[in-house]
Order: C-alpha cells, then sequence, then structure tokens
C-alpha cells in the first residue's frame, strides 16, 4: 500500500497524530484527516475542545478509583446503591460493562490491573491498599471478585483472598460456566470441568 | 453488544467525539478515549494541538487548489516542475495517490468533485472556471485527465474537453485497461472491450 505522503506539513502532522492512537493507521488516519478539512473549522474545534476537557478535568474517584467528573463518582455517591457489597475488577472497561447489564446495585473496586510478574506488576502497583482500607473502615458484607478467570486473575484473587482473611467479609466470585449461547463441544477442558463440578440443582 | 456507557459525562462527550467521525464506532471511540486516559496529560494536548493547528492553517493553493501550507502549495511553487502540464484530479487523495508514483513532475488541479446531476454537483461546484483560467492566461501545452472512468467522470472529462477545446491545448487521460494482477475472466466487459480496440504494440 502506498504511504499517501501529503506535501503539507500541517496534514502529516494531523495524519501522525490520528495514526498515534492504537488500531488507526496511515490510511485511516488520512481519511479522518480530510473529512475534518471538509467540515467547518467549528467541527475540529468541537471535537479537540472536548478530548481536552476530558482529559484536564477527569478525577479518579477518590473512593474506588473509577473514572469520574468529580472528585468522588456517581456511583460511590449515589444513595440509592448498596455500598456494603463492593464488586472488585480489574478496568474501567469491565465495570462500564457490569454496569451495562443493569443486575447490579453495590459498588465497585477498580483495581487497575491484575498480578503479573511477567509483566512486572505485583500489588503494590495495583489500587489494593486502597480497598483494605475501605474493608477495615467502612462496613462491607461482600466482595465480590469480578477478575477474568485467567492465570494472573486466579493469583490476584488468591492474593486478595488471603490479604481480606483477618476483615471476616464473604468472598465471592462470579459465576464460571459455559457461556450463553456457547457449544459444549468447543468448550475448553478446564471450563467444562468446572462447569460440572459446579453443578446446580435445575430451576425454571 | 452493549452500550459500555459511562457514569462520567466528559468521557461520554469524548466518547461522542470520537464516534463522530466516519468509520469510527462506540467500542472504537471508548477504546481511544480510555487510551488517552491512560497515557499523559501532554499527549493529548499534542494530539489536539496537532488537529486545530491543521485545520485553522491549512490553504488551499490559489493555483491548484490543493492543501498547503502556504498560500501556494509546494508543487505549484516547485521551479524542478514542469507548470506546462495539468494533471486535473477529483481530489487530493488521487492527487497524493499520483505522487506517490513518483512517475510524474507536472503541476496538478483540483477539481473537488465530479459532475454529477443525481447528487445535484454541477460544473458551478468545481472548480473549473480557475482551470480554464489558468490555460487561459498561461502556457499549457497538455492537460491530463486522471478522473475515475465511471459515468459521472466521464461526463466531467466531456465537459471539460468541450470548454478547454477553444484554447488548443493537448487533452489526454490516463490509460484504462486491465489493471496489473488482474484477472480477465473477472475484468467488466466494458474495461476488456476498450483494452482490445486500445491495444498497443508489445515492448519489452
Amino acid at each position: 500500500m502506498l504511504p499517501m505522503t501529503s506535501s503539507s506539513q500541517l496534514i502529516e502532522k494531523a495524519v501522525e497524530a490520528f495514526a498515534s492512537l492504537p488500531g488507526i493507521g496511515r490510511k485511516t488516519a488520512l481519511r479522518l484527516v480530510l473529512h475534518l478539512l471538509k467540515q467547518e473549522p467549528g467541527v475540529t474545534e468541537r471535537f479537540t475542545r472536548a478530548l481536552l476537557d476530558m482529559r484536564m478535568n477527569i478525577f479518579q474517584c477518590r473512593i474506588c478509583h473509577n473514572l469520574s467528573d468529580e472528585e468522588t463518582c456517581r456511583i460511590c455517591s449515589d444513595p440509592r446503591r448498596d455500598h456494603t457489597i463492593i464488586c472488585v475488577v480489574e478496568s474501567i472497561r469491565d465495570l462500564m460493562a457490569i454496569e451495562d447489564t443493569g443486575q447490579y446495585r453495590g459498588s465497585y473496586h477498580v483495581l487497575g490491573g491484575v498480578i503479573s510478574p511477567m509483566e512486572g506488576i505485583g500489588p503494590d502497583q495495583l489500587n489494593i491498599s486502597s480497598l483494605i482500607k475501605r474493608i477495615a473502615e467502612s462496613e462491607i458484607k461482600e466482595v465480590i471478585m469480578a477478575i477474568s478467570p485467567t492465570i494472573e486473575g486466579e493469583t490476584t484473587i488468591f492474593y486478595l483472598s488471603q490479604q481480606l482473611a483477618p476483615y471476616g467479609v464473604l468472598i465471592s466470585t462470579i459465576a464460571r460456566g459455559v457461556a450463553f449461547g456457547g457449544q459444549l463441544e468447543y468448550t475448553d477442558e478446564i471450563t467444562l470441568a468446572r462447569s460440572i463440578l459446579g453443578r446446580l440443582p435445575y430451576s425454571r
């Protein structure tokens, strides 16, 4: 594929800016730049203003580390939610995915990753001490580990369960098993084995 | 697919900004926003600065309508190029594609589209009067029509050839035929017929 270089330095720099974003190649970047050039200058102004506003004014919630427009996020400051349950997630994306189900009305704690010696991520790089502080200082009944069932995820759950043991809080993990719509024959052995061992009484 | 809505208005607006660009959906927009949030604020500042700089300071070349950092584009102001030949193109993208071949050393004229009664684009919406003015006022030997061989493209070439007839300038079109690597059996009839009628003596 041809590089499609422009004779304009301004365009080249704008193309490079877009192409520096993950998953955006030079061709796509050029298409986006030419799109902005076709629109009124106000379109580019509003686009860049929205991004700058977001990046400069966002807070990390002082309680759960969710991203927020205020010092305390909407979930942590919502009196209708159950703040005695904490759902521990790896990332903001996972928090958003669970929120989208509309099935959970407790609070969250965003770890910011999982323990991964391979990538040099130990417990100190994660939001673990703030989780322990929350559990020590407020009345928490249950901590739900909504962490991916990978080796790193399981390690993190094991580490957290040890750290939280002294506080006598109920620790649960999200259910693992064959996904809805999943085909048994294509399910990996570990998942299938667990879904048999963890079988439940049938109910309609 | 879940909407993945954020509890932050700032994030929602930034996601909407990215998702307003062509070919970028909400999922991708969210990924880009979370990417910018992971980086230093300076990354977002430089990104938005490059786009604003480009959009606010770009010129349309006063001669050929190419996009340019100056009033006259680099190609039009380059003394090493042959300014007696004009290659007429529909768009900046086509100009860039031809430049990338490195095979053309003349000048350009960007029409800004092709005549399309269906889309309400007539000759007055295109940069045609400035092309005629160039040919009337300076010494032009040849005008190359590098326009897509579509119905609208052919209409535009026909219209231009009539408008330019009084100036006695040589008008040529780019060669049409079976593309390199193209399979004869999958080539459409019109192209195949033209490539037979327009056959050339074999040379190595």
